[in-house]
């Protein structure tokens, strides 16, 4: 399906790597690509972030992240609304066109669901064409069914088209995850789904190991170390006709205790192995 | 809807009683029925476990648990399918109508969740039969998708139906349980489905609580100490039709650290409290 070319390394996967260092590592990896994430380029510095990256010749494939849009509280929802903006113009800046959201969980105290996933709507109503105006396309992400509670409400690619289409699709899509959908039988007629309207803006890559750590945040494994046939999803998003770029985001605590240049060269190595 | 009198404390909600004091502990509370695990009963004794529950005047709601399925080794299929049989004569023995099935996670070094499915329907074509000859309906109980790789692939009450439909509504119908079903946007319709044909087996009641333990099976939390609307739920299931009992099924070393009466009469008032 493809080769290098297509690769990108979300910065979170090598996160103990400086943004210098992961630009040198791409460099000597061969790796073109990188995948932001908001939080090491503010430390870093926007404008200074921006200049390495274009001084390095390498293309920002998405930003991550924004969203957080479930707060019932209008200051909050206000605040959440206004760090989005932020996060679009960043993106901008970064000079990448895919801004990717983490919608949010429940609000502390509160139970419906349905009502969280419909504020969603509602904030992607004021920033979509905000996110036009800036050449950013906002990339919603379903995160698997067990951060519902507490990070995401979105928790299936079909919800996530449901929010989407209420937008064009060059205002508004998805990113698919291996890590968070691959459990999910309807997830390969929803890829479907999602390419056939151009909606596929991020594809990125995790593997499912087992036991899950105690919050099941850092839990991600190495392509090819767990449950997950990635080719088999490959063949998904390939047929769907997408033809971006891939990120491969592990957030694992085994991986962030090595050396962040040897785990990038490994995870090129799994990318060709695994994957292609 | 109903009363204590639709009220079943599953065994392992109070797994620090032995059976003789869960009996008493019942007694005193005024709960007559209880769900039973395998594990504690052949501990104690099939015979003897059988003899303390007439004594006792108490009904068993359920036999937790049969499955296992998905082995690819004949031997290990085999020796699964017999498993299954004891567990069906185990359930007669006990005085219970339901065995609930936890099917089974993906093989070692598998990938292929569709093929694990398929042989869940094998052996229910095996089993189905000779559980109606003992008077023993199997309920599938979809668990949630954070299982999928290491406990079991059914992961939607949808795919549950999907099986479950393949046999007569009396040899096998499913188990609804909140804590594994409380995310998904679909599970309102399904409970409609299983309820039309009179597939619900089982009725288990636990809270979502964040943030997970580590290996994410003992973090069931308190009915109403989490993000599920208990009530909502017992209303989907009572518009299904559902009059059968209501059992709390909670994994969770806090309460297990506690003084199981203490438990099981906490459980008692949440039920009413927030279910009711």
């Amino acid at each position: 399906m493809t080769d290098l070319a297509r690769f990108s390394i979300n910065q979170m996967t090598v996160k103990q790597l400086s943004l210098p260092e992961l630009m040198d590592a791409c460099g000597r990896s061969g790796v073109g690509q990188v995948g932001l994430w908001r939080e090491p380029v503010q430390e870093y510095g926007l404008t200074e972030t921006a200049k390495l990256i274009r001084e390095a010749g390498l293309a920002v494939t998405t930003l991550c992240r924004g969203g957080f849009f479930t707060a019932t509280d209008p200051e909050a929802h206000a605040a959440a609304l206004a760090d989005n903006r932020r996060a679009i113009e960043e993106a901008a800046t970064l000079g990448t066109d895919t801004l990717v959201l983490v919608s949010g969980g429940l609000p502390p105290g509160t139970k419906d669901l349905r009502a969280a996933r419909e504020r969603i709507a509602d904030a992607l109503t004021e920033l979509a064409p905000y996110a036009e105006a800036h050449g950013v396309r906002l990339a919603i992400e379903p995160l698997h069914p067990m951060y519902a509670a507490d990070r995401c409400v979105v928790s299936t690619l079909a919800q996530a088209l449901d929010l989407a289409e209420r937008f064009p699709a060059h205002q508004v899509g998805v990113t698919v995850d291996t890590y968070h959908l691959w459990w999910d039988d309807r997830a390969p007629a929803q890829i479907a789904r999602a390419g056939a309207a151009g909606r596929i803006h991020a594809f990125q890559l995790a593997d499912w190991v087992t036991p899950l750590p105690e919050g099941v945040l850092t839990g991600r494994g190495q392509i090819g170390d767990g449950a997950i046939d990635m080719r088999e999803w490959r063949d998904y998003v390939e047929a769907a006709g997408y033809t971006g770029p891939i990120e491969v985001e592990l957030f694992n605590e085994e991986l962030w205790a090595r050396d962040g240049r040897e785990v990038l060269a490994e995870t090129v190595e799994r990318f060709h192995s695994a994957f292609l």
